[in-house]
């Protein structure tokens, strides 16, 4: 590493997530160690890393995001800290740190969620040799806590979308479809949601605009387009 | 202190504001200490402290502010990291921590904010020889990135309370008038609101009960008591 480890205690965690219109996905990294047997593992774990000396928490946040997986230029809010004295204490996750990283006992994260497209250029960006999108409805263990650190990311974006609607159009399409809109609500909120009543609902919301346009080259019957209206949005509020 | 300090780069800080029926009150913790020319200074600080091994974040917070200030049993919700390159740079803050806590150049602290009734009950816990209730519209420049750090608070109570009102009503003893509502939001929201539409949007909440009781003693027209009722908080959600 290029820096020295001032704080061999203190480490952020990106929890990037994007919507590929029909599921939610989490970016990974992939991880590779020896467990205490001396039997090479192979699993994920979110990008995050110990911060440097001299090194503000949103600064380290996108220089590890950017070095474990290629993306750059998103938004990433914190929204918790993750501290609890058990999140080291799995055996796999000791020796990799000791091998990887340093001796530490303890390891307190600064946690990081981003709401990204996942479309073409983006995915043009990830780093596919150490990193890779996974559907979270099919996550399995990750290293550390960090099982639990998304769950805790769901929330703080569920919250935050109670009161800023407008986070959730961050992970659309600029052209979406009432039934894409849904899919991410159903996940988000993980419920289902009454078509028809969606449908209604949405042609009610002024920052809603219906376009002209309908999908192409597709089985089923095309589907209108939509897209969302930052400034209506605003100015509904 | 009694147990070994594994983290000295880690610590929390308590944002404990009392509503004293008049004022929102900050709990901070009395500090003194040499400055570089030698001059012996007294100032005042969140009460906070580096984080013990083997403790989690949240008891490290109970833990602190009981040492610190006498107070417990309060809920504390953890709202935010701080951890800027540039905050514990302050030459008076460098020195103090090297003769009080440890040699350390750099801390990341993880703030909680509590909200509470500053009544009488919670007044006789408060130890008055190290920390002191003090108005939050008049303090001074206090340790570190401390103003900061309540300002902060504030808006993350904001966000919290446009979602859940009844976070609010803790800050309230059991009976308040109407202008004491008022003028809480008034400084939580930090603006000027109407009187009569203040109580007119009263009167339409199912949640805020009048009471037959008035005000006594008092030199002005004895005004109406008032109750918070948290069911039918929950149900008009």
């Amino acid at each position: 590493m290029a820096a020295p480890l001032a704080n061999n205690h203190i480490s952020v965690d990106c929890v990037v997530l994007g919507f590929d219109g029909e599921s939610l996905n989490v970016l990974l990294s992939k991880r590779s160690g020896c467990d205490s047997n001396g039997k090479v593992f192979m699993d994920y774990k979110l990008p995050g890393s110990l911060i440097y000396q001299d090194e503000d928490l949103d600064d380290a946040a996108s220089r590890v995001l950017k070095e474990l997986t290629g993306v750059s230029d998103v938004t990433l809010t914190q929204f918790k800290a993750f501290g609890s004295k058990d999140r080291t204490s799995n055996l796999r996750d000791v020796h990799w740190l000791e091998k990887e990283q340093a001796k530490v006992k303890r390891i307190v994260t600064i946690a990081y969620f981003s709401l990204v497209k996942l479309d073409k250029t983006l995915e043009k960006t990830v780093n596919t040799e150490v990193a890779e999108w996974q559907r979270l409805n099919q996550l399995g263990r990750l290293a550390f806590d960090h099982n639990l650190i998304i769950a805790e990311a769901l929330k703080a974006i569920r919250r935050e979308a109670d009161n800023n609607r407008a986070l959730i159009f961050n992970l659309l399409p600029k052209k979406f479809t009432a039934s894409q809109f849904r899919m991410l609500m159903e996940i988000i909120y993980d419920k289902q949601l009454d078509v028809r009543n969606f449908h209604k609902k949405i042609s009610q919301l002024s920052y809603i605009i219906p376009l002209d346009e309908r999908q192409q080259g597709v089985a089923h019957r095309a589907a209108r387009y939509y897209r969302f209206d930052k400034k209506a949005y605003s100015g509904s509020r």
